[in-house]
């Protein structure tokens, strides 16, 4: 009944149909390609299920998914910008197959046509959503900021990291599956607590990231395995490990993660030597089913039947068993 | 009655009490420098005055006005990484101060502010002010991009360079107007009106500042008198001389435009004596004196006693018979 792939379906042919205007071209030629580069939609099909869950039509929600996808694109192209990425889903860039401007100007458009798609909804709850929206993409910003500011610092603490990843990542799959409840005019109880549930599975999503950057099957990862660690990304394994390890293996640790003499394949093996042996994988590992089991307790005060909790409940836990 | 000055202390005490939140630093330092650096706050300034030309408090509209203000300040920020800009208003520009991303993030938050400001206006009224802000901002962006555009065509039509400015600067002026006519609760005739008004006197304010550019004062203009010119911008003046001349002489305009073994004062002086001599100095002082007109004209359907007409007017003329 509440199949994603329902969801997936009735959503790209949502978003196959929305046209952006047709000029400046230079303005919204980039807009479509962004959004055609694909990508799982998870976020817009949370938006669509959660509706259903609190018995309305998805169909209802469709505009208020396509704001979310919408603004994840935004925030993609601008991220992309400030990473300096070449590639994103395997496909160039915006500003590296147009330019800089273009990247940018193109962002704010989306960000302000996010916005737009919430006027087919009615006074009060265009102002729910819109309000959820601001309070959302503002932490969206700061997660960012953190995360840029993180790079310079050598005392992010690992509640700092939290902090970060549940702006930048988390709060708007929270978001998403309130805005689906906002939509079916679900309680605000039931509302924040769809909330919560949505925030809690992003950061557990997000740490599985982490973990599967570092330990995921190179097979089917999709991405270089270590990319992180390459980087010197203060994940939370990294950040984890340098709380366990005893001094002088956390000045260890800091060197060659460090070290630019060493082979990649070299360093990578290494520092996940030292997760494991410091216990950093494992407390990852906890953490993540620890977000998840605080996902799954909102769940019970929510005014929907235990079958709808049930399959919140495998979809969550098929996202966190997931290798890609 | 009807003080600019009461208007503009007011609304600088109330953006110096805005407060943004603290943390992270990083994002919110660059929103309060930008806001800091002045200017004449016009926009916010004509929402406030329009709230009480129909008969509501100015009080009420600070939210408004203030969202206008934070918009204006986002577009400059982005604007000046596009243009490359070092300075705004004698201060270095957000990006040179820090870097590029932070110009990009700290712009993207301020978009969201803006946003954001118009919560606390009731249901109705909050998606009255939203939605014009939207369409306006998006038409903002849009103007951006044609300018961007004609710097690299050379069939711009005067036509287009209207349609450019109209969007790039007008709209802005209109709707900072019409949203102090929304929490006024004017009708709805009488908002679009309002809008119309502000959006030709903004139309005009540009073509003059166009005008100055070549024609100013130097000892008032404050910029340097001929920027344009040594920029190769294509302004109304140069577009409209390009109409008036015949071929000979226009292909003459074009080669001393372009030609940069040309002395800067030289060339100033040159365009500038083609500019009057082929009529285009005439005709856009002519368009001035129109959209003035245009706007003054719109006045006449409101329904406001003739005493706050002739005030708006005075402000009108006031505007396009400035000299900085």
């Amino acid at each position: 009944m509440l199949s994603i792939e329902k969801y997936q379906t009735a959503f790209i042919n949502y978003l196959n149909d929305f046209a952006t205007p047709k000029a400046p071209n230079s303005l919204y030629e980039p807009i479509e390609y962004i959004l055609g580069l694909g990508g799982k939609r998870l976020r817009p099909v949370l938006t669509l299920l959660t509706t259903e869950i609190f018995d309305n039509s998805f169909e209802n929600s469709l505009d208020a998914a396509l704001a979310v996808e919408v603004f994840h694109n935004f925030s993609l192209i601008h991220d992309d910008i400030m990473d300096d990425a070449p590639l994103r889903r395997g496909e160039q860039t915006v500003h590296e197959k147009w330019d800089l401007n273009t990247g940018i100007l193109s962002g704010d458009a989306m960000l302000i046509l996010a916005y737009q798609l919430f006027e087919n909804y009615e006074g009060e709850t265009f102002k729910a959503l819109a309000k959820l929206f601001s309070k959302t993409a503002i932490e969206v910003c700061e997660g960012q900021q953190y995360d840029i500011d993180f790079e310079t610092r050598n005392d992010v603490t690992i509640l700092e990291y939290l902090k970060m990843i549940e702006y930048k990542t988390a709060v708007l799959v929270g978001a998403a599956m309130k805005m689906g409840a906002i939509v079916a005019n679900a309680s605000n109880e039931d509302q924040n607590s769809i909330y919560e549930f949505g925030k809690n599975l992003g950061i557990a999503f997000q740490l599985q990231d982490d973990y599967l950057d570092a330990f995921g099957n190179p097979e089917t990862f999709g991405k270089q395995v270590g990319g992180d660690i390459l980087e010197n990304k203060k994940t939370y394994l990294f950040l984890k490990a340098l709380e366990l390890l005893d001094a002088q293996k956390k000045t260890e640790l800091l060197q060659f993660y460090n070290d630019s003499s060493l082979k990649n394949d070299d360093k990578v093996s290494k520092v996940k030597q030292v997760f494991d042996e410091s216990g950093a994988s494992i407390e990852t590992k906890n953490a993540i089913e620890s977000y998840t089991q605080k996902a799954f307790d909102v769940l019970e005060s929510i005014s929907i039947s235990s079958d709808k909790k049930e399959l919140l409940k495998q979809f969550g836990t098929a996202l966190m068993n997931r290798n890609v």
